[in-house]
């Protein structure tokens, strides 16, 4: 049973709408001015929400004991708000609002959880899996500028999971395997070995899988591989490329997906001749990702 | 530097939109009707804030880290989440959506922390103090309904802090003081001895304290007394009175206030006969608060 919304220049609205008010002004006198513009705006939309759902009682209450949840199973090495932020898209929207159309510049995407700093540094052509198990991936491509020029130096920070859906962190032993970082080349070309991605779910063993599984969604991301792209006087780049015809395209758990960014992998039978002569012993695949950065503080006010 | 607002029907605008619309489309199929619509529009509010404030990423990362820490202080006891529900005004909001304005309806105001079920009851005219140190307060008043008759057999759950600030609850010993329930005579009437209210802090050596820290804002809540009024056939009435000239009515930490709430505490001279003749050695005050219950149902819909 939840209350009516209230009739136009009724008591009752009158008194939800000066209890905004009131909540906003009493961020009037914040000495930073940009700390009282986000509590103020955030203040108008959550009593918004409420007013416009008509929040019951019992409702507010199942909201604060979630939230309590998901700081009972955080740790530095789970992040159930982040979770909550990625599943309602909220991580997504940041950092699109953050990475604004630029020209024809490359689409950001999710940061994830799993980069790492000191990533190894792999030569051009070199293999970034070292060890990561996984159907070899051929990745070759160009880092240039929206104004068309070739970017000579670019480091590629690269970093996905292996094909049982786990990134090196996740496994005990302290490995580093399906990371590393190269530079392009004068040209602006880049190309290295990896691993085809595949499909893993975000840990779903807390309250936000209780709640994708209460609206009937699945925890699983699309298959991708991870980018961070940087280069002096260009904006810093963090994107996916995800796998042209994977089922889960459509359904990514975190909103990760842009149509930009799905690549064609093309897939070649055991024995074929691999680009660099590498003898890799059964089926391989190769993706072609061009890569585009705007300058720096493109789409920034002051 | 935060990011530019996109021009009308951008590319950048375009894509913010198809984001709202993807994240919206997710709860499409859950199979509970209600969560889809709390998930749907929480999910509007949300971006449009994102949005409306081009949060930065480094923003979105303060955020993050705040939740966190409201988890890491929970307790059963501390209940940190409900704190910044309550600075915001939602606990408030939320409170007056399911209490809407109703004929002479006495107002609701929040619950707060300190009411415990099994209070002990006292007869009419008992003192619901019971130890709880303070200027002892005759309350007196009338219980009737919309329909303006009398509501005889009413029960009133009364709790206040001591004048220092606590409640009993707080105090480690397991006393009970300042809490007590009680019930309307034949014609609706009420009376009882307790404490004037004296204001306390809500806790405030948490995340939630250093949010109201930055902005400027004091935790302290303007002073009062709670009362709880049930009886069958009326919708339950949750409130407070508060004390005509507190200078803290303009700025409740919770936003409990309504002028409908403020009342006149008279002040007698120690010595001043006490209306039913009680010695209280000392300065006392007295109050009436006549209560106005709705029908249940009121204001609901289906
Ligand atoms: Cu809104
Ligand atoms: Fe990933
Ligand atoms: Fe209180």
């Amino acid at each position: 049973m939840t209350a009516a919304v209230p009739p136009q220049h009724s008591e009752q609205e009158a008194r939800e709408e000066r209890l905004v008010q009131q909540v906003q002004a009493s961020f009037d006198n914040a000495p930073d001015p940009r700390l009282k513009e986000l509590l103020q705006a955030l203040t108008r939309h959550l009593h918004a929400f409420i007013r416009e759902v008509r929040l019951t009682e019992q409702e507010w209450e199942t909201a604060i004991a979630f939230l309590r949840r998901c700081g009972d199973i955080t740790t530095d090495t789970r992040q159930e708000f982040i979770l909550l932020s990625d599943v309602l898209g909220l991580s997504m929207q940041t950092i699109g609002v953050n990475h604004p159309a630029e020209g024809d510049a490359t689409e950001a995407t999710v940061f994830g959880p799993f980069f790492v700093e000191d990533s190894p540094e792999v030569p051009l052509g070199g293999d970034i899996a070292q060890g990561a198990s996984g159907e070899p991936c051929w990745v070759t491509g160009t880092v240039r500028g929206t104004d068309g020029l070739p970017i000579p130096g670019a480091r590629l920070e690269v970093w996905e999971a292996d094909d049982d859906g786990f990134y090196d962190v996740q496994y005990d032993d302290g490995r580093t395997a399906g990371r590393a970082h190269l530079f392009s080349d004068d040209d602006g070309r880049y190309r290295f070995w990896g691993v085809t991605p595949t499909p893993y779910p975000i840990p779903h063993d807390g309250p936000v899988g209780e709640l994708l599984e209460a609206v009937g969604r699945s925890p699983m991301r699309a298959a991708h591989l991870h980018f961070m792209v940087t280069a002096p006087g260009y904006r810093r780049l963090v994107t996916h490329i995800f796998v042209e015809g994977d089922e889960l395209l459509g359904s990514d758990a975190v909103f990760g997906v842009k149509d930009s960014l799905v690549q064609r992998f093309v897939r070649h039978p055991a024995g074929s001749p691999t680009p660099d002569g590498r003898q890799v012993g059964g089926p391989w695949s190769e993706v072609t990702f061009d890569i585009v950065l705007p300058p720096e503080g493109a789409g920034a006010t002051a």
